[in-house]
C-alpha cells in the first residue's frame, strides 16, 4: 500500500480494516468475489517469474465482475491504496509483483468466455481467461487465435495485452496488439470505458485501446477483451537451415520472403542447439555442424509453394548461405523440428541463465548480436553464452550460463556489469531494452536506453490524467 | 489565430509581425523553406474536399525540416499562433481546413523518401510523401504499399497517418496504423520524438505512436514515418457476385473466409451500380438482375486456389446466397470488374450526394444498414439512397441523392435531419460516426454518439498534456 504522509496517517484506514473493507466490496452484486489473506496466497499471487523480488502483498482480491473492479479502484483512491493487477502470473520483468503491502488485483475467477462470433470472427474474454483456453476456443470453431508462446498454459489474456505479449508468430500475425478488437477497461480514477466497440474501422479521436495495451496496469485494468481469430493455417511446414555465417540469416530471410509468407523465422546458436541435444529426447536435424540455424515455418498449401521452397533453399545453398538442411514431410516432424527451437529454455535452465530480451531492426541484428558477444566474451571468457530468438522480428534472447564453479552472488553482481554493456550497445543501435517482456521493476532503470527523457516526461504525463492518484500498479515502467 | 485575452492584447503580435517572423523562421537552416500570403493559396492551402467551411488562413508556411517545423511550434506557443497541418488536403471531415486565421503548416516541400531497406521492408519518408510515390517506391523494389483508396495520387502520407486511412485492402492488411513501423513528431509543446525507432518488437512503456496515429495533429505533427512493405501479392483475381438478399453477404464471407484469405470484400447495391452503367465505360458482369453485389479479390496462386473458389462459388449458389456471378480471368478483367465498385463516387457526384462513413461490427451490418435505409426512405420518399462500401470491415458509405427538382439548401437542411437518425442508429448498434474519414470538424458535433463523456474527458487530458496552450489544429475532433 502507498505510505501516507505521517501527518496524515489517521486519514487512512489500517490493514485490518482495509481487508475488512476489500470483503465488503467483494461481497456485492450476483456474484460474490473473495479476499485471501493467507501465508500461502500471499506469496504466490504476489509474485511472477522473475522471483526476486520477495512477494509482500496486504491481501489478494478476486473480483468476479467489472463493477467489483470499479468498487476496488475507488476505494484504493479514497484510501491511497495500492493495487496491483495480477493474472497468470508468467511475466519475466515483475511488472505484476507486490512486493511493498500492495493489494493484489487478481483476475483468475474472471476467466469466462462470454461470446463468440463466427460472422465477426470474435471472442470476447474476460481478463482472466488462459492463453491457451482462447486458442482451444478458435480451434473448437475452426479458427485461430496466432499468438502463441511458452507460457501459453497459464498467462492470461488480461496480462497478455497489459505486456503486449509477443511469442513465435510475430512475423507473420504481429503482437497481441494487433488481435484486440475492443477493450473493456476501468481506469485508475474508476471509470469503465468501453474502447473501441470492437470495431474493424472506427477513426474517432485518440486510440486508447492501443493506449492501455502494454501499459502493464499503470492506467488501469483491463477487465474484458474482444479477440479477434485467424482462418486456421494449413499444413504448415518447417525448415531447418545451417547456416555457414550469422549475416546469412538476413539473406536467407530475404530470400524466402520475396516469395512465401512466412509464419515463423527463429534462430539459435549451435551452443544453444547442443544443450538442447544434451538435455536428450530431441535429434540432431542433420548431420552437418553449423555455427547458427534458423527455423522457418510456413503454410504448404500446394505442391507449387513446396517447389517454390525447394528453389530458394537450393538457391541458399548455391549462394554458400546455407551448409545442410532438412525440411518436414508431417505435421509430427515439424513438431519434432519445433523441439529444436522450444527447449532450448528448459535445457538451461539448470545453469541459472542471465536472461535479456532485446530488439533492433532485424537488418541490424548481425551486427548488435556480434557486438555484445565480443564485449562480453572478452571481459568475461569463460562464460557461456546461448544466443536464440524470433529473428524475423529483430528479437534477441541473450542467455549467459553461470559457470559451474562460480558463487551465484558473483555471476548476478558481474551481469550487472553486462547489463550495462548490453543495453548501452542496445542504445547505439537504437533498439528496445524490452523486446516483448515489458519494464515491470527488472527493466525500470533502464527505460532511457530506449526511451528519451522527453518521452518519458509525455508517459507521466500520461498516467496523471488516467490514475492521478498513483495507485495503480505504483514503481512499475517508471518511478 | 488563437483570439488573446483582451487585457493581453499588447503581448501578441499583429498579422504583420507574424507573417514576418515566419518567413524569418523558414529562412533558418541549410533548406530554408517557404512562406506564401498570396490570396490563391490561402484558399488552396486552407481546405479539403469538404468545401464547407470557407478558408481563411492568414499565412501558409512550407517549412523543408523537422527542425523548421519545431521552430514554428515554440514560435506558436510563444505567440499564441493556431497551426492547421496540411497534407494532400483530400480529407472528407474538414480536419486540415483553416478557417479562423491560423497558420496553415503545409508539407508539400517535405516529400523526400529518405531511406529504403531490403532486409527489414522498411521505406522511411518524410511526412509530404504522396501516397501513390510511396506505392511507386514499393513496386519499384519488387514490394508492395497495401494501404490504397481513391486518393492515393494527392493524400500525402502525413495526412494519411493523422487520420489512420483505411481504404479497399482493409479486410487483409489492415488500416494505415498497422503499417508504421517508426514515427518522427514534433509535439505541440516542440519537443521532437522518435517513436518506435522503427523497431518489430518493443514493449517499453506506452506507445505514443499510436497514439499519434488517426490524432488528425491535434497532439503534434507528424514529420516523418517508416513505413513497412509487404510482399507483393501474387495474381489477384476477382469475383463479382449478385446477391439475393442482404444478409447473404453475410453468409457468403464466412463461407470464403474459412478457406480463403480475401484482399478484399466490397459491396454496393442495384441502385449504386445502375449509376455506374449509366455513367458509361463499364459494362455490367452478368445478365441477371440482383438487388445487391459482392466484389471479392484473392490471391490465386494455385490451381487449388481456382478450385476452391469455384467449389465455395458453386456452395453459395446451392444454398440460394448468390444469383450469378463472374471470376476473372487476367488482370484486365480483375480491374474492369474493380471499376464497378471504383467509379461509384465519380458516377453520383453531379448529383450533390449526402455522404456519410459509418461502420458497425461485421456481423450488424444487415440490420443495421435496413434500419437505416427504412427511416430515411419513410420521411424522404423521393430521395434516392446509394449504398456501397467496405463491408468485409463493416464500413458503409452512405449517399443519399439530390432529388433534381430540390433546392440545394432544402436538401442540406433536410440531410441534417438525415444526419440525426443515422447517428442514433450508429449509437444503438455501438457503431462508429466515422469510420475511416476522421472527426476533423464535420463529426465533431457527434462525436458523442461512439464516444462516452467518461472516455472524451481523457482525450481532452491526454490533448492537454501534449498541446497544453492549444495550438495544435484547434477545434478539430472537439472543442
Amino acid at each position: 500500500m502507498l505510505r501516507p504522509k505521517p501527518d496524515e496517517t489517521e486519514k487512512f484506514m489500517n490493514s485490518e480494516q482495509i481487508i475488512a473493507s476489500l470483503k465488503d466490496l467483494m461481497a456485492t452484486g450476483d456474484a460474490p468475489g473473495k479476499v485471501l489473506t493467507d501465508p500461502a496466497d500471499l506469496d504466490t499471487y504476489g509474485k511472477d517469474w522473475t522471483k526476486i523480488y520477495p512477494p509482500k502483498p496486504l491481501a489478494i482480491a478476486l473480483p468476479k465482475t467489472t463493477e467489483q473492479v470499479q468498487a476496488l479502484v475507488k476505494f484504493a483512491n479514497e484510501n491511497q491504496v495500492a493495487l496491483v493487477p495480477s493474472g497468470g502470473r508468467t511475466g519475466l520483468s515483475a511488472g505484476a509483483v507486490a512486493a511493498n503491502g500492495e493489494v493484489v488485483v487478481a483476475f483468475d475467477n474472471m476467466n469466462q468466455i462470454l461470446d463468440f462470433n463466427a460472422s465477426d470472427r470474435t471472442v470476447r474474454c474476460q481478463a482472466g481467461v488462459v492463453t491457451e483456453q482462447l486458442q482451444n476456443c478458435a480451434e473448437d470453431n475452426g479458427l485461430y487465435y496466432p499468438v502463441d508462446f511458452a507460457s501459453a498454459g497459464s498467462s492470461q489474456l488480461g496480462g497478455n495485452l497489459s505486456t503486449n505479449a509477443g511469442g513465435i508468430k510475430v512475423i507473420r500475425y504481429g503482437m497481441s496488439r494487433d488481435w484486440v478488437a475492443g477493450l473493456k477497461v476501468v481506469t485508475g480514477k474508476g471509470d469503465i470505458l468501453d474502447l473501441n466497440k470492437d470495431l474493424e474501422k472506427n477513426n474517432t479521436g485518440y486510440d486508447l485501446r492501443h493506449l492501455f495495451i502494454g501499459a502493464e496496469g499503470t492506467l488501469g485494468f483491463i477487465t474484458e477483451a474482444t479477440m479477434k481469430l485467424s482462418r486456421k493455417p494449413d499444413n504448415l511446414t518447417v525448415l531447418v537451415l545451417g547456416l555457414n555465417d550469422l549475416t546469412n540469416t538476413m539473406d536467407v530471410l530475404q530470400t524466402f520472403q520475396k516469395k512465401i509468407d512466412l509464419t515463423a523465422y527463429e534462430f539459435f546458436s549451435h551452443q544453444a542447439m547442443g544443450h538442447v541435444l544434451a538435455h536428450g529426447q530431441v535429434q540432431a536435424p542433420f548431420e552437418t555442424e553449423a555455427p547458427y540455424y534458423a527455423l522457418l515455418e510456413f503454410e504448404s498449401v500446394s505442391d507449387q509453394v513446396m517447389d517454390d521452397a525447394m528453389a530458394l533453399f537450393e538457391q541458399c545453398v548455391e549462394n554458400g548461405w546455407v551448409l545442410d538442411g532438412v525440411i518436414s514431410q508431417s505435421e509430427t516432424q515439424a513438431q519434432n523440428l519445433w523441439q529444436l527451437r522450444e527447449r532450448i529454455s528448459e535445457s538451461i535452465a539448470p545453469r541459472t541463465p542471465y536472461k535479456n530480451d532485446i530488439s533492433v531492426v532485424v537488418s541490424k541484428v548481425p551486427g548488435f548480436l556480434q557486438e555484445i558477444d565480443a564485449v562480453v566474451t572478452e571481459h568475461y571468457p569463460d562464460f557461456e553464452i546461448i544466443w536464440f530468438g524470433h529473428i524475423g522480428d529483430g528479437n534477441l534472447h541473450l542467455n549467459i550460463l553461470k559457470p559451474e564453479d562460480m558463487a551465484n552472488e558473483d555471476f548476478f553482481e558481474k551481469c550487472q556489469q553486462v547489463n550495462k554493456w548490453v543495453f548501452e550497445i542496445v542504445e547505439r543501435y537504437q533498439g528496445s531494452v524490452s523486446a516483448e517482456h515489458g519494464v515491470g521493476m527488472t527493466k525500470k532503470p533502464y527505460l532511457q536506453y530506449t526511451r528519451s527523457e522527453a518521452e518519458i516526461a509525455y508517459l507521466r504525463g500520461i498516467k496523471q490524467v488516467f490514475d492521478p492518484n498513483g495507485i495503480m500498479n505504483p514503481g512499475k515502467i517508471f518511478d
